[in-house]
């Protein structure tokens, strides 16, 4: 019950402030506040799955509340689509504090140290949810 | 019970085919198979409350299986990340085939038709996880 009685406060608070749909934040975990999302552009030749072994280390920092890493889908080829990364990584976060712990978390330095010379580019987009 | 043995074929299935941890999948909501992630680049004076209570429509068509809609985040500036756009939107597919669906769900044309005019750039990216 107590979860449900926070779950229930939360949408009256954000109902109260935005006027979003409260069938919008149903779908939502209560709990995440944030999604860090990183796309990677590895180097021709490099081993895209041992890349992945990788960086799933990334999931098991601490204050990383859930981890998702794929590969672009092959969808339809449109000029607002890009297929042209490697590896996609979606980070959700309970707090902007948790993805700034996040970021000097001695497993994702590690991680940096490790694998950066294996990519040409990297993307981030960060927003709260 | 049903589901738990589900799950555990799965992990079994992943794991003798591409070695990826186990501790990876189990935080992978075992029946999500895709991530549609889009960005919004809204005209200069834009409502982006009000495009954010129109878009929310697309969580509500019925092949997406998880909707978040955000808005930048105050993190660090730093050369990789991204903060021009203004509203971010992940849904979470079940199948590839729910997410062609998907674009041309009558909710989902309606929001473009409605709307397109006030964005003047949209990122997409797609990748199964």
């Amino acid at each position: 019950m107590k979860s449900r009685r926070k779950f229930i406060k939360k949408v009256a608070l954000v109902s109260a402030t935005t006027s979003m749909p409260m069938v919008l934040m149903a779908n939502q975990a209560v709990e995440d506040k944030m999604i860090h999302q990183v796309f990677f552009w590895l180097n021709e030749g490099e081993d895209v799955e041992n890349f992945m072994r990788e960086a799933s280390v990334l999931g098991k920092c601490p204050t990383v509340a859930k981890f998702f890493i794929g590969q672009p889908a092959p969808t339809e080829a449109r000029d607002v689509v890009d297929h042209s990364y490697q590896v996609a990584c979606t980070l959700f976060f309970k707090s902007l504090e948790d993805q700034s712990a996040y970021q000097v978390e001695p497993k994702h330095l590690e991680f940096i140290e490790r694998n950066s010379a294996k990519w040409n580019k990297v993307k981030v987009y960060d927003f709260m949810i």
